[in-house]
């Protein structure tokens, strides 16, 4: 099964949904800002979910495409935001929002962006009816207070410089910051779309998908090249972001190394060398970090399969699709 | 009729709707920070406008109470951003939230802050019904596309360094920036609530009184003490913002004078001192500066009230109290 060829089909009705729902601004200069991200090239891996999902819980999948350009728009201006906020330098390929316009118009934007998103999902109501409308509505919220106590963690550990950390505090974040919205609530909402009612059930295989797709993101930081990832390659290194990779080569590492990763990390994007992120790197190899991460990605996608399986769904294809895509996260290159 | 004591009987069930409805986060921090402007005292004006506007086109207080809370939950989270977008050193009589707890943390309790708003807004349901509930939400996506767009304007001309600005500028920025989620939204809600079904005829009046309103907010800059206003005084200048009072200043000032005037307003706030931001007050006492804003509030003040009047609204308590409140507005000290 070709994954990208399952992306890409659906990629082109998201994405025309998604910009054509973005309206015209006074001045006309905000809305040139707001379709900034939406117009990059991306994966989109979490709308599709979102919609194969619905299908595969028995609903159909036009259905779920307001709330699906919903979840990319909420990326959207998520990252615009968090971008500002981790000083990021670049985003699919190109410079981040703020580096381009701003940090002023780029935040703006990105609230503008937000409540495009909440007017976006209002419009469900002539498909979906009013109850699940606020039903996704209810999702949404959920989602996003999830997504926001995660970055408030994450900063917070960065901004008091600590790297003292245990595998569980990693995983707390991506639970909060990745999963919930990259694979608990497409699998939530797809299927509260579809009709079902008993959606919780669903938060355990979909956090464990969501794990091994941050493993592998962070993976893919210290492997990959920039080509190829779309975004600086160690970046990761450079910002400091506390991975699984990082914490295990800290709890891991002789004293000595230990120190001089910590002199290493505790720098400024800009005070670390090029020699001293590939330092990290070669240590975080010498220590076996990385195949640490890979085996735990492995782990988690096993187990979303797993717990997938066991729903016990009817044979269709959006639910081979599914299977695929959660092969896919953890083989993928970018 | 005592207007402070209007305003300070119905901010109390506002205040405590307003921070019941903030939920306890995981970390505790975030709920902390998403509480503190909240928290700070605060006149209430848009939310008590809008529950009397509701009472005055026939409807019931109560049934406005979660929206008037959700004007208020907007103000407070377009503030935290606004104060970082222009970085405003002092909200309500103390720090603005990014200089107590840094850039980052306070950008995502802002958003965080608007994820609540809407989720609130959803609660409506229960009390005023879905199409109600739904036509609630699209005033307020309407109101902050305005809010967004205004706020995009006015950071332009500061970041282009633009002072030749026409008497128009100034108030298509006042207009969108704080006509509309000061007075315009609160009357359409309010009468909305209330079942009114013909909201685009109040736009005018309502304006108007949002310009009378920002006009007494930027001579209260200039003429009012630190203690009285909750901000620091003159802080207007010190910030470079486009009043009308400096429009006219720039319009009508010799030659000599102008170019006073721009070498001190380019500066940024760091750069300029005292006695420059003084002496910039001195020429627009000269000029009739102030004079010409106190005419144009007084002017809009009373095009407010004849547009309300023309409304033909029953003689009702809610309706002597709202135009007591147009009044207030440009004779108010704080």
């Amino acid at each position: 099964m070709d994954i990208k060829e399952i992306l890409q089909s659906k990629a082109k009705v998201i994405d025309e949904k998604l910009l054509s729902s973005i309206p015209e601004t006074d001045p006309p200069d905000l809305a040139k800002l707001m379709r900034e991200y939406p117009s990059r090239p991306g994966k989109r891996l979490r709308p599709v979910l979102l919609m194969l999902a619905c299908e595969a819980f028995g609903g159909k999948q036009e259905d779920a495409l307001i709330s699906a350009v919903g979840l990319e728009m909420f990326q959207d201006w998520v990252l615009i935001h968090d971008d500002i906020e981790d000083d990021s330098e670049s985003r699919r390929g190109k410079p981040a929002l703020h580096l381009q316009y701003g940090m002023p118009l780029s935040l703006n934007a990105g609230d503008a962006l937000h409540v495009v998103m909440w007017y976006s999902l209002i419009q469900n109501r002539e498909i979906i009816g009013d109850d699940k409308t606020f039903a996704v509505m209810s999702e949404f919220a959920k989602m996003i207070k999830e997504t926001t106590e995660g970055q408030h963690l994450e900063i917070d550990f960065v901004e008091r410089g600590e790297f003292n950390l245990k595998d569980e505090d990693y995983f707390k974040i991506v639970h909060k910051k990745t999963s919930w919205y990259t694979t608990i609530a497409p699998f939530r909402i797809g299927a509260l779309i579809a009709g079902d009612t008993n959606i919780d059930r669903l938060n355990e295989f979909a956090d464990h998908f969501g794990k091994a797709f941050q493993l592998q993101d962070d993976i893919l930081d210290l492997t990959s090249t920039t080509e190829k990832f779309g975004k600086v390659v160690l970046g990761d290194l450079y910002e400091g972001k506390r991975t699984l990779i990082l914490i295990h080569l800290i709890n891991n590492a002789s004293a000595e190394h230990k120190e001089e990763v910590l002199q290493i990390m505790r720098k400024t994007r800009q005070e670390k060398s090029q020699q001293e992120v590939e330092r990290v790197l070669e240590l975080m190899k010498q220590y076996g970090s990385i195949d640490y991460a890979i085996e735990a990605a492995e782990k988690h996608a096993a187990k979303a399969k797993e717990g997938f399986l066991a729903l016990g769904l009817p044979e269709t294809k959006a639910k081979e699709e599914l299977l695929a895509l959660i092969d896919y996260v953890v083989k993928r290159e970018l």
